[in-house]
């Protein structure tokens, strides 16, 4: 089978399509479509109106295409799947024996259709969807949640019986809860019970949505089909040609022309009203801003600009006008259960029903409380006794320094002026807010910032990457010199696989890990002769993010964490510590932070990137795929060494930090949801593919699930790994992060070297998918010199090889190959 | 008509209640929960089991409880208002010339059954609704928005017809988003449409909820009653022996149970599993700590404490085990549209299913761009052209100080190493991250954390409050010493009213300004003197919130922004100063930074604090209310000559800040929505009540609009005021602060003077309405000696008048009123 596109979002100037919903079944949608498509064709008659049945079950005599076919026959028609049985499309489908698409399949259809329609010029397409919005499709999903990428503005037909105010309310939430805009209600009027009065108040003042009611048709004449179709013909003869209908079509031709109005308009009035995070805007011209329109799965679908429309198609006007574009840099690393997952926006729909933000000093509520045990027991270390909420990593970190800070002094019983700082690794990242940003050594991203002051001590590290054919440590070159060139003196050492570099038990059975130790005891020795005071060892576990996506060797990060814990001596006296002779938990030497902002969460694949390293860190700092992708949150949970440290009678004492929305119930909800989603995924192997692709490339022995793993193909990495202009690359988990060698002499941040392939990528116009839409591309972030790629926890496997498959494009064409 | 006490969520330890609802009308919910009665009433044989309709429509003689009557005699049933007409209620009853209760009275009646139910002993409540879950009620809202204070747990009854599917996940959907729990799905066994078991997939996979089918009844016979009779008799007999009802009654005992010691056990594990913001936890005994179930409107509904419950109830076990708790800190000054409002709970899930999180570095999106434009427009602020967004108040004044430092240091060419403070007013606080706080002089906030370093200098200043029998300005010590004696020496100025003292352009004309003019830039010029720089003025406009809710004379902040503005040269040469010869909105002597992170967006009655004062800041600061009190999310407004102080070729001369969920959609979508309808709330004159209250009491002839309100009444703030206890007491827009006279000699925030009031108002025992219930409380925070109370902007006049009440008896009763 043929590779199947991203889902496209639908959207062309001249062809306006809705997609009409129906509150119930049997609320009347296939006769309010077919009167809106004669009203369509006789008010827009040099147009063409077209009518899309994508499911249909029932005899194909009384389909609803038939129905149209009848008494519109000026409209062209078309049924996409037809089944006999008059029951839910899921049940009549698998039972005829008949070709039953799967979801992307269905969709593709629809859109192939649709972009065929708006080939033909101008015009109107209403699709007719099937039973209610949650009615089933052929495959089993729920139509609302089927069709929500496709983004189609809705037409919904409410219900005019008895109970229909519900079923209307309700089949609209079930679609905004998706993202649908419904534009429009429409329903009959029914004299008795006047559903159309409540709902046009209630729509109003609640939603700003107009409804309007239509007459009721005449009672079909079963007996006598002749008068049945002159009654109806008379009916569609004079609804079609209201003053309502005319008034209705407007609404939407006008909704149509303003969806696009708003969307070409919004990067020019952004570059002037907004103020972009981390972005040099004098040279941001409005053609450089993605428009987003609305994201489903690991797809953004984004205003297409018009130079990345096929200009070969036979009318311009026809091309559409969004296109999807492949989140990858995971939206800023957050990304894990897709964008616009219903079960998250259910999720955070039912926190914010439930509760809205309330107080959580001194009080408590379900969402908090329950996500603070399942991360617990998660995390697996026992170390870790409370949580603690904040906003987002950079609010964590500063959480966790000041908890550390406080600790370390006391214990040390250092005076309250004393100057500390932080034991950390060079080229390290841990937020933007002052007390983050002070964690870190002098950069680019600090050092222009007036306030800004390094506090600390930051190690250089040996770094890991597939590069030169094999898999290496690379030792910084502090490492090399002076007394430590004769433990060794190389400048790299070649394993045969990833996993045998993270099979650090072995390693350090094997005396590996004694260098390591001994340089970084006489670092330490100097630094305590220098008289320099630390009250924190912070390391971001197994990769550094915003450094560079630098992969540092786990064992030497074991071997660091070891090491402070053993040489308390060197931080100060341990005269005030009897924390550990009641409490085996208790940190020793520094209170150890971990910052798995980033790697945490599954990122590298594990809950937890602690778990590489095989040490327990005093303190924890999670965030961004905490809530699966879906609002700010962060946790720093800590050791009760760590808590007991600020308890005191004096309120003054306690941690005063605390932010208002401190474990809002929204996100601490989603948070819970995400997590346990992940939980279940990993428990039922749904990244199998992927660790048994891993483990083949190893040829590991050992069962698979011990093994490090990436969603990223050893094939690729190995291609990528050998291109000349590739200095290095590494996949894992969800990461995937490719060092471009750099050609003009610029490394680090600066560096553009990544840049030509983030274009390519961005243009993303090579593969052909046999329309003449504008193609999907890929969206990315780089690093300096470094391009990485970020899946989510839900990416398939296919999603996979096609970003791969434009990764070998945008290289090649990139010129990158040929460097 | 008495007052009605806030609605009670319902729940007893020994009285099972559940609420019924139906996926649609004419789905089997009364014979389903006629089956449920006669069931529970055989296997709990001991117990009692009751039935409670609240509306019914239609013929007394089939209305439902009718229907229970003839079938299950031994039940205890009732319904509470019967309406003849067969329409939904809001018809029925409008038509019935029959007394239609308002949603607050519908509830009481509820819960009074419910009660006395539970008083008589353990045993089974289902409340049957009517229609489906979205059916109007009398007053016309709908039944799942009206019903859910109680949060009464739910058993759907779900469709099992063609389209029933759609039915009951869009019931349900609707229900969860109001944060309703439906413990279980119950529908008939259909055989050709099979719904129960594409739901029992679908309900077990999505959400963790077992589905159970029950049989169908049999045909209704309705020419021969007695066989009708005998026919559902029989079906009743056998359905209800079930052992599917047996499994399905035994579920619903076990959820009862476990919600019950789930609530129950919530605060000691909180006690030992969460590190709380602000807490010194060494004496927060679990006792100590509130359990939140819920929240709706203004309340929480909290645990009831054993000892809270009333003892003389007839049986111990039947108290209510949960009370509303008006949360009179306003969740920490974050609340306005009330909690569980469901707009702004289908706003986020809109945004959540729309996008997810998106990147939003080069992006956009409309949630984020049409923030920005609704905000830019209200602040009506000429000068605030880019809007930057992070994730909370702290997070959003670092962006504000990174701003405005780099602007002054470009502008006046000071070296990078330069060192540069802020310009601020003593106890003013801007937030916990590190360069928050360094924005603060030292306090008790700050002084015990590691990093932090007061940069600045802060401003005595005078407040304002009524006291002694007047409003009055009480000028700082340093104001009246020395060179100032001579320009006034007195130590306070006493104004008719508080609208006299906001008068600020009529005193400024008469004069008064000019005495703090001189101060301030005597102040500002022995500050140059002494070599110190500024690169930011920094104020809280009107209110400095955590510094103990202080109200500042607004001449005086006025007067500061104007002297600062004018008096460049005191900070540094101008040399470099280009911008207000191309733009006369640029910033001129320091950047003026307002942080209306609480006194903005209505908390004080005006969309902008600013606008109290009459001076446009240079950078704008808002949080909190933003939300609506939902989810984090901050916006840094500034000027675009601020904004061009960042512009370079150089990438790394960019504001390099930003948060992963920067302009999450879900808060921008929320933020959009509680902006529009406060906006709204204003032009409809929703808070005519309270400025016309005002308004009388200051006699001013000006038109009610244009003067200072509150929703707190002067008669409150009268009598309070003249309480001997008191020192002080002030109220505008929705905050009333009172400064308790401290009897200890400890002042400020350690001060336990308010704690007395405090516990008096969490007690909360003394009114009685009438049930055995725990009574409602009040939920405060205290600031050292400064209680205060906080509405929502849709708190209403009664609920005002019930916490008055509540305050008034607290200070009586807290000895406070006699000190």
């Amino acid at each position: 089978m043929p590779p199947i596109s991203p889902a496209r979002s639908l959207l062309w100037r001249s062809l306006r399509v809705y997609q009409i919903y129906g509150a119930n079944t049997e609320v009347g949608k296939t006769v309010i479509t077919t009167t809106l498509c004669k009203a369509a064709r006789r008010l827009w008659a040099g147009e063409e109106t077209a009518y899309l049945k994508p499911v249909s079950t029932g005899p194909a005599g009384d389909a609803d295409d038939r129905h149209i076919q009848r008494f519109a026959p000026e409209i062209a028609s078309k049924t996409l799947f037809q089944y006999e049985l008059a029951v839910s499309p899921h049940i009549a489908a698998q039972a005829s024996k008949q070709f039953v698409p799967s979801d992307e399949t269905l969709l593709a259809e629809l859109s192939i259709s649709a972009a065929r329609q708006a080939s033909r010029g101008p015009g109107w397409l209403f699709v007719e969807t099937a039973g209610g919005v949650h009615s089933p499709s052929p495959s089993g999903s729920t139509q609302a949640d089927l069709y929500m990428p496709l983004r189609l503005p809705v037409v919904l037909v409410g219900d005019s019986k008895l109970g229909g105010i519900s079923q209307t309310i309700s089949a609209f939430e079930s679609l905004k809860m998706r993202g649908y805009d419904v534009e429009m209600v429409l329903l009959f009027r029914e004299a008795q019970y006047q559903n159309h009065q409540y709902l046009s108040k209630y729509f109003k003042e609640q939603h700003t949505i107009p409804v309007m009611a239509v007459p009721e048709p005449p009672q079909r004449i079963q007996h006598d089909p002749d008068a049945d179709f002159a009654g109806m013909s008379r009916y569609y003869e004079s609804s079609s040609k209201s003053d309502g209908l005319h008034e209705i079509l407007s609404h939407l031709d006008i909704r149509h022309k303003d969806r696009i109005a708003r969307l070409e308009s919004m990067s020019t009035i952004a570059s002037k009203k907004i103020w972009y995070p981390f972005t040099q805007q004098k040279h941001l011209t409005p053609d450089k801003i993605t428009v987003i329109d609305s994201a489903q799965g690991d797809y953004f679908q984004t205003l297409a600009s018009p130079t990345t429309a096929i200009t070969a198609a036979p009318s311009p006007t026809a091309s559409s006008l969004l296109r999807p574009s492949f989140d990858g840099s995971a939206s800023w690393w957050t990304q894990g259960l897709g964008h616009g997952n219903p079960k998250l926006a259910l999720a955070a729909a039912y926190a914010a029903g439930r509760y809205g933000h309330v107080m959580f000093a001194e009080a408590v509520h379900e969402p908090a409380l329950a996500l603070a045990e399942t991360l617990a027991a998660g995390l697996r270390n026992p170390r870790l006794a409370r949580t603690f909420f904040s906003d987002n990593g950079s609010t964590g970190v500063e959480v966790a320094v000041k908890m550390a800070l406080r600790a370390a002094r006391l214990r040390y019983a250092w005076p309250g002026g004393e100057r500390v700082g932080v034991l950390g690794l060079k080229g390290s990242y841990h937020g933007d807010t002052m007390g983050a940003m002070d964690c870190s050594e002098p950069c680019v991203y600090n050092e222009k910032v007036e306030w800004y002051e390094g506090r600390g001590f930051w190690f250089e590290y040996p770094v890991v990457e597939y590069c030169g054919g094999s898999w290496v440590v690379k030792y910084p070159e502090g490492m090399r010199d002076g007394d430590f060139a004769a433990a060794g003196g190389l400048s790299s050492s070649a394993y045969p696989s990833l996993s045998a570099i993270f099979d650090i038990e072995a390693r350090e059975s094997s005396g590996e890990g004694r260098f390591y130790e001994e340089w970084i005891s006489a670092t330490l020795r100097r630094l305590a002769a220098q008289g320099r005071r630390f009250g924190a060892l912070m390391i971001e576990p197994v990769v550094l993010g915003a450094g560079g996506m630098l992969m540092v060797d786990p064992l030497f990060q074991r071997t660091l964490v070891k090491t402070v814990r053993q040489n308390a001596a060197l931080f100060g006296t341990t005269a005030t510590h009897t924390d550990s002779t009641v409490d085996n938990q208790a940190w020793t030497g520094l209170p150890v932070i971990f910052d798995e902002v980033f790697t945490g969460l599954y990122r590298l694949g594990r809950f937890s990137a602690a778990a590489f390293l095989g040490v327990d860190a005093d303190i924890s700092v999670h965030a961004k795929l905490l809530t699966g992708g879906l609002v700010p949150l962060s946790v720093t949970l800590a050791s009760e060494s760590i808590f007991r440290a600020f308890e005191s009678d004096d309120k003054s004492d306690a941690l005063l930090h605390g932010h208002s929305y401190t474990a809002h119930t929204v996100g601490c909800q989603v948070a819970l949801e995400s997590i346990r989603e992940m939980q279940q995924m990993e428990a039922r192997g749904d990244w199998d593919w992927a660790m048994e692709t891993t483990s083949q490339q190893t040829r590991s022995e050992k069962p698979s699930k011990d093994l490090v793993w990436s969603v990223w193909s050893p094939e690729f990495v190995l291609w990528v790994g050998q291109l000349p202009s590739v200095g290095g690359v590494w996949a894992l988990g969800t990461v995937l992060a490719i060092r471009v060698a750099s050609t003009d002499g610029i490394d680090g941040y600066k560096s553009g070297a990544a840049r030509a392939v983030q274009a390519a990528l961005l243009q993303g116009h090579r593969t052909d998918d046999g329309t003449d839409e504008p193609q999907w591309n890929v969206h990315s972030r780089v690093l300096g010199n470094c391009l990485y790629l970020m899946a989510g926890q839900r990416t398939t496997r296919e999603s996979i090889q096609g970003v791969e498959g434009r990764l070998r494009e945008a290289f090649l064409e990139a010129g990158a190959g040929h460097a």
